[in-house]
């Protein structure tokens, strides 16, 4: 199933992608027509807790829909929303992890590094599919991409156990870890860097897990304007999923709604020489297999 | 005026310091019984964004409950509430700053950085006043404290302004950042060392700014087990507050209920040699003029 979260008409909803179609199911219109449940969410990070009983519950919700004879009616067209990501606001900031997979970490001038680095980005930098993005020319010239798996966590876990991660995944997304790299250097610290207005576009769908049986082994491709920058697979991170929601639960306490960005494979605009930053009227593009193309424009 | 938060006969509550009492006005008590206001809010994050306007219905609920003849049902001794932190959930990450007192750069082995070192605590660390925290022996074997004058922010603001910082915040509070110095240079990036359960203890009260106009002129000191380890004046900070709130918002978007941390004075455990780090059975106080003592044992 792939969620989506949505503007129609002035109001916010989410859903699932409509099969073979380019539409949304919009569930909290059919849930307050339909009252096919006792109750439902209104914002698909409150029903994430829920797990896979959630899942049924929208499987339930769309069978009413297609049942009655006013299925158009709680169908929107892509051409007529305003795509939202699919969680606006994650209950920490977002948690991220630098240099996983070994292409990369050389490229940025380095080995991989023995121990897991783990950053955050603020919360107030996501943004959505198909947003428009500044490249901050005030505060950075060296504005950067990096297309990445994004795994959504279902459940609240502290200490999990690597044969138990899985458990706690609800689905996965795509994100762009978008990076002012003069800021990330010279403050020490990535997270002023990392958190710029805009700098975490994630999307477009979250796809929930029984989708994506192994998500190790999914392309991931981020292109420029059509240029084909990264051209990497899951496969090759240094750390799996499960490893890395093992290692970071063992020091700090995860929640439904987090997102933790698995890093970034190599082709970043800093890899290149002369680097290849960011420009205003640029547009990236991250594909991941099985997930689907998360778009920004900058300006 | 002083205001916190904390749980009577399982209800959670907040209210301001009863003036020359050990006590809590209970305000949402307040407003129940007497319903003072059009309305109120149940938490003290939800009051903060009404900024001194919050503080103005706070003394009209305290005057109401004064002027009834059941003052003494709207008080709750100290002795009978068990101390929340004040704001138990920040919006985002709590936000803190590294080497920010020359005489701490110097004792962690180094200069103070030319460029402010920014890195965020997890709001899931954030502990009560009094509460009991772990050592976390399993992961760390440098548990290490650093008192902190915390300041806590009033207003959503981007870019602000040095010279309009200081309309930014609510108020000002103590916070302990608890760091496991190994895991803090290991993994290169702070936010694991920084973010191990209840490492954030935040309180005892948030002081409304308008009883500290000058922040930059108090006393901060740390004891472990009464011993005097930190000794210092927030007149040494290198930035002040109102250029790291300029500092920090100038790339990351600031919110109402934020908590921003402004470094620690010297005298770290880390900083003796041989270092001091906590043992179980220990107990933190950080004292700060105008704003009390934050106590915190260890386990």
């Amino acid at each position: 199933m792939k969620l989506l979260s949505f503007r129609y008409e002035g109001k916010e909803g989410f859903g699932p992608k409509v099969k073979k179609e380019e539409a949304v199911w919009d569930l909290v219109a059919i849930q307050q027509q339909l009252e096919v449940l006792p109750a439902f969410p209104t914002q698909l990070i409150e029903g994430i807790p829920q797990g896979m009983e959630f899942v049924e519950q929208i499987r339930k919700l769309t069978e009413a829909a297609v049942q009655s004879d006013r299925s158009e009616e709680f169908k929107h067209s892509f051409a007529e929303i305003e795509w939202l990501a699919p969680i606006s606001k994650t209950p920490k900031n977002i948690i991220a992890i630098g240099k996983n997979y070994a292409d990369h970490a050389k490229e940025m001038g380095g080995e991989a590094p023995t121990d897991l680095v783990v950053f955050t980005k603020a919360s107030t930098s996501i943004s959505a599919d198909g947003e428009t993005v500044s490249v901050h020319s005030d505060v950075t010239d060296s504005y950067d991409y990096e297309g990445e798996l994004a795994v959504v966590i279902g459940k609240a876990g502290h200490k999990i156990p690597k044969q138990m991660a899985y458990d706690y995944v609800f689905g996965y997304t795509i994100a762009n870890d978008l990076t002012a790299r003069d800021l990330q250097a010279k403050h020490q610290q990535y997270f002023l860097g990392k958190s710029l207005a805009g700098s975490c576009p994630v999307g477009p769908y979250i796809v929930t897990k029984d989708e994506i049986p192994q998500s190790q082994n999914l392309s991931i491709v981020t292109k420029v304007n059509d240029e084909i920058r990264q051209n990497g697979n899951t496969e090759n991170m240094i750390r799996r999923v499960d490893e890395l929601i093992a290692e970071v639960s063992k020091y700090v306490a995860l929640e439904p709604g987090d997102i933790l960005l698995t890093g970034t494979p190599a082709g970043v605009g800093k890899g290149f020489t002369p680097p290849k930053f960011l420009k205003a009227g640029d547009t990236v593009k991250v594909s991941i297999e099985s997930i689907g193309t998360l778009v920004t424009h900058l300006s």
